[in-house]
């Protein structure tokens, strides 16, 4: 049997609601119908860890909903508002702790301490949007602990030249930045994209606007320039002109949407003889599950690396995030596909 | 200079009215500002044919408002609805002759001796869909002619061995069957389901409605379960399980959307731990702007096989056909890319 | 308390599962919370009567799943397919009778003779839509048996003068013909083209198309033309220039959809200067609850007017029917109001 | 002949665009096919005048672009984006003046005598949202000089006791204050919202989100607040329950939608036995024509009761404001329509 995966996580938001919650709901499914095909789950083993192998061993936050709670029942806290599965949800005997603060409520080597002691393999970073100063404590915690970090967020961890090295030296996958979302609008939207230009199409105009009710979109709604940039480079990167596209990340904060996300699309484009062509389309999606289904990649891909001492494979993870360490530019398909592979053949080795 | 294509049209319906409009609003554009890019097109020369270098030689239908008529006059009168392009649209001097009927008002060998006299080289079928008799009769009279067929409709005549052999055997290239749109409900579908198959989500249902007000959708309301098995064999192909996907080929028939086409897509799909994804689509494109989009590569792929005595060639035009000869099953990307460089590489030389 | 309001059906189809299912959903509800505001009612009380006063007594069809079985496991078997709502259901002590055919395997007296044994107050009559026959055959045995007779369908029952005067000469309420839909696409395509001409707006064009899953959605793809009549003449009532105008009452029957109906509504019109205006509309409801939000209020109107022998009160109904006796023209709302007023007054008198 | 209305405008953005070219747009529709019906206009005659009898006598604007032009050219200049019609517009012989600035770069005596001179009846309030010092510059500037005021935009003018004495006390018609659009937004989510309250479901949630290409988009995007509480007030003076709806006034500024403005609407309900009902709805409009479309009734109605001396009568207008004088709360339809037959009466007899 394989040995569960400890894991720490800084900040207690909804994907940490959706990644527990999940866990359970996968627990119980393969108990019914066997573990050969899961629902929204595109790799049932990494390096022999299944989905259903992830044991929570530390809890970090400072919001006085969650401090001091099981880390159960501060997952379901208010204002996280990821929806309440049908499974059942024992609690997790792990207490939230006393996150970092900028003011230094606790210090850094407390966390270290706390890490060390509950056998942590991985921290998962998902703290709110643009904390960067949150970011790079915790991953000198986790550096200090000896442990794996995986960031969730747009700051500047993995592709921090400084971090890079000390986690590599330190022979610790350091895994980031930014998650791609499992189906998010600008993976649909480059599809649509890539497709006018394949066919030979020309792109008249663009717009992508997202909206919802989770505290992403609270938050987005002030500080959405650098995410917008960060969308727009995802189209870029896949050689779509980006001219005539305009990209809104947080359009609107509606609470009643909940932890859903509605993004409305549009694509104008010319064919034949100038003749237009135009899609609309709308996408709704669980915000914090897309979140989760590629979470939970990341954080098998960060153990078995740290379980081998092989820093250098989270390359695996490039495939599902938006600023990975070296950029999406050097990295092909297949590269991915056979560190992945390299991955899975060392640790059945292992 | 090139010398243009000659080409015969058999049947003057919206799709000749898109092509030849569309050819003069390209002559009006290269002289304007060249030809370094055009909208709309993928292939700006095919063995160094251009998208301006067509020349019509001949065309049969047997409609009153087209009989005898020029064929400008013919492709711009009713029940043909595609729209009157901002361009000027000279006589052609081609007189519309009588086209083939089941009663045999006018003979095959008429037929053959207006190919022969008009100098075609290629004929393009183009009447409506389920006239298999008609499509054979004239790919026979192609044959007889000496001239390059090519079926735009889904009747069997590419994928017929006999026909096949026939054209093989006399040095003449045969492309069809069917086109695929330019950019059609089919394959903004088949991408849509794609993704969430690659993003490891589970498809739950979709379906795909298409409406429009020309005489296809006219005729199709009735016979509209060989098309939706056509379309379905379309995902299915894609590695797409289509257990969960309906097709509605003709939704209805909307007279004033005239030469316009309408789709409408939902899919819906789970995520994480179950939890649900849903897409809504509407497409909107000009009907037979989808069509000449197509029609201007395989007309231009016909003619430089034939003058290269290359019928084996067509296989360059596969991608952009819904049931070639082979099927799609024994082709890759790859070999259509090298059958196009191939063909490009012959006509430089010749 | 109110004496309930005995029931006979004839057809156990989805409009009969959604009425069953709903009225215990409503008893609970008014249990747990009174009954002071129900969501999806319009009427609290009609007459007295309320939602839940309603009890089976008798039940005609002739599908083998249904036949000989108790009314709630027939109005559960498929081909129904409305959902299976979260409410206990039981038994209800009604066995599904051998309902009226063609060939005449029962006869009409038999069918008297079940509804006089039973002691029903209401035959509601929702076969699938133009048994004709049917409908003429069933409403004679309710004259017979001395039964208020409500018609869902478009069957012509209130507008036969025949049958209309019978029903009068026997003091008996016939309500009919035709449901309005609770909130349904005629009703919300309406209220956009009347918005439109009331703010000085031109229509240019609009279409409406419906589908779904239900076994009607699979009949009516063949028998569309008079429910497109009836769709289009429900539009010019209100006074909307339907020229421009299209309606697919069943663009596509789509299993998975089940009993829901997806509408898809586009209307194009010009304002100043002749200047765009676009709407696009996605309807998505549960198509029966549509049916059975107002069979709730027909069934009470026809029951009290029975009981108060007053036949001529179910214009108290018209609001909610597409084709009343005596037609839209004369009736105003003021007229519709006071009659149900009237009926309150006279049977809170009785 | 009527004698024409004398206009003078301070500022001049897209709406004066839209009115100018709009009017030379009719005036040639009325000479080819006459004025028996105009596409867009609700009151083809008010007090006599015609849409085409409007004449230009001062303009007055503060951008480089617009300053010193003919009031034609200006119309046309950046940031300005309403469409090119397809009219010819002559030079319109009116210079825009140097308009009203916080350092007062001219003094309001001078936009007095600019009036006077120029024989104006009505000056059109409409510079960008929020200025309320210029609203009150520009109105008493009318008021000196003996001129209507209509106001276009939320500055408060016709609800300030003290302008509306001073305007009644000089026998001159203050018109406002902000349009209703001319079909908007706002009227077309009251009339989903209402037409499920009439029917008797319940609302569960909606939101509305606006997004545009013109200037109006770029400034709301931070003063969004008023906007969206002057629009939930509207839904809520309409009697329906807000606290489930969202709106959202600029959900983003995407400047390749120039002028055109596009709202997305959901509404989410509740039916019989509490069963879903779900609409969702895109609506395009050219943003300016919305905005023309009601001056032109405001520009009417301000001169008619100006040469009447009737300055009560502008409650004619109430129906296409946003925030009238007295509210809306005291108004019925019916006073609205007696009051514009009462305003034609007069004026057919002056």
């Amino acid at each position: 049997m394989t040995k569960p995966l400890k894991l720490a996580v800084a900040g207690v938001g909804n994907n940490i609601s959706a990644l527990l919650q999940g866990i359970y709901f996968y627990r119980q499914l393969i108990q019914e119908q066997g573990e050969s095909s899961l629902p929204g789950i595109r790799r049932l083993r990494i390096g022999g860890l299944g989905v259903a192998d992830v044991e929570y061993v530390a809890a970090y936050d400072v919001h006085p909903n969650k401090l001091g709670e099981d880390l159960r029942d501060g997952a379901l806290a208010s204002p996280n508002n990821y929806p309440r599965l049908a499974v059942e949800l024992p609690p997790q005997g792990v207490r939230i702790e006393q996150g970092l603060t900028e003011d230094g409520a606790v210090s850094r080597s407390a966390i270290v301490k706390s890490m060390v002691d509950s056998g942590a393999e991985v921290l998962l970073y998902s703290l709110p949007t643009s904390l960067q100063w949150a970011a790079s404590e915790y991953a000198n915690a986790a550096l200090e602990a000896g442990v794996a970090f995986v960031n969730c967020t747009p700051e500047r961890v993995a592709r921090s030249g400084q971090l890079m090295q000390a986690f590599e030296d330190a022979g610790l996958p350091l895994v980031g930045d930014d998650l791609a979302s499992h189906l998010g609008t600008s993976v649909v939207h480059r599809a649509l994209l890539a497709l006018l230009q394949e066919r030979g199409l020309t792109l008249e105009s663009s717009y992508q606007l997202n909206f919802g009710g989770n505290e992403d979109f609270r938050n987005l709604r002030d500080r959405g320039e650098s995410k917008r940039e960060s969308k727009l480079n995802a189209l870029a990167q896949a050689g779509i002109p980006v001219g005539a596209v305009e990209v809104i990340p947080s359009a609107g904060y509606i609470p009643h949407l909940r932890d859903n996300k509605v993004a409305i699309l549009n694509v104008e484009g010319r064919g034949w003889a100038d003749t237009p062509v135009s899609l609309d389309l709308k996408l709704k999606v669980q915000d914090s599950s897309n979140a989760a289904g590629v979470i939970i990649d990341l954080i098998r891909i960060a153990a078995i690396c740290r379980r081998l001492g092989q820093p250098g494979f989270p390359l695996a993870a490039a495939a599902v995030l938006k600023s990975p360490a070296h950029g999406h530019g050097q990295l092909t398909a297949w590269m991915i596909e056979e560190a992945e592979q390299e991955l899975d053949r060392l640790a059945s080795k292992a």
